[in-house]
């Protein structure tokens, strides 16, 4: 039995959480070992980078410049890749991980300053040129989206609808220019009907 | 008045505090305004990181892997960059910063197992190329500087004598390779001795 590596995408608010739990729970039915993670924030080195990047320096600095951010980003994914994802793929396991390098291209690249190429390189960098076997995007409005949110005051969810609007649309150029690996799903219909669409398509993979 | 840029390398316990310090009081009196920093932990950011990068995690968690100690500290430059130096440099100010990217390239690469040549361009992509108009290298036997270090406890220095003997090679090979930038001053001299050898340099560059 090989390892198989699975990330979900997509802005907040589109239920990544609860396909992420149905399709561990499929895949446990099946026998596999699972192991769900996240980013930023799946080891306890990315939770104290996440805390920076979340709520900014406390101690009166300045705004995290956008080099420094995405840096940040990618030692987060480098510490994931090397002390969780590739030790459970060595053993045979089943990697989910609810966001990877594509929210990294789709946050920074689509929304901030830097070329998605530089921000590709480095993520490709931090992982040893690890990608998922499938990648699952879940695409919605995110005015819809936005609406599902309990709480939206972090910094990233605060930077305003032109930028979730463009990081949509930079999940969706990365999905058009990976079609073998992305499947994406409408994430605006009912929840039963989202897990339909990726139970076929993991049975599929399965196979 | 245009910026000036200088930078202090060298292993632990070498001096370099206190020629920054004999640097900066010599610049003030030539009427220079002086913005004294360090790497790492030269901004709010920078500290938070160097926190992580100094005692680890606490949380728990495994040992920070190479590449994301890479990564942060390549973080903590970028925001230095942005938020202290760069500014600085425009405002036609001089900036003395106790560390910058020759350390990276000689204990990441020297001594650990990532390349010189991908921490260069880690380095280079966050500072968007800025480097040192001068950089003094204060030299010595990792054996003599050990014996100045009151407290050598942390994590970097306690990683053992034949670590501290390739980082001092690589930074001596880093010299020679940028023979422009660099001046490898003997600091096993007598700390007069090695501020008079920095004075004489300074004044040359100034004129």
């Amino acid at each position: 039995m090989t390892g198989l590596f699975i990330s979900f995408e997509g802005v907040d608010g589109v239920g990544k959480t609860t396909q992420v739990e149905r399709l561990r729970a499929y895949l446990e039915a099946q026998g596999r070992t699972v192991v769900v993670t996240r980013e930023p924030g799946g080891t306890a080195l990315g939770r104290a980078i996440r805390k920076l990047l979340l709520h900014g320096v406390e101690a009166g600095g300045a705004d995290i410049s956008p080099c420094a951010e995405a840096l940040l980003f990618a030692a987060d994914r480098a510490q994931h890749v090397a002390e969780t994802i590739r030790p459970a793929l060595e053993r045979g396991e089943v990697v989910i991980t609810d966001r990877y390098l594509d929210s990294s291209l789709a946050y920074q690249a689509g929304g901030r300053e830097l070329t998605s190429k530089e921000i590709r390189n480095l993520s490709m960098w931090a992982t040893g040129n690890l990608l998922p076997d499938r990648t699952y995007l879940l695409d919605m409005d995110p005015a819809l989206s936005h609406n599902r949110l309990e709480h939206a005051e972090d910094r990233m969810e605060s930077a305003g609808s032109d930028f979730q609007n463009r990081t949509r649309q930079a999940f969706l150029d990365l999905a058009a220019a990976e079609p073998d690996r992305f499947r994406v799903i409408d994430a605006g219909q009912p929840i039963e009907a989202v897990w339909s669409a990726i139970e076929t398509d993991i049975a599929a993979l399965l196979q």
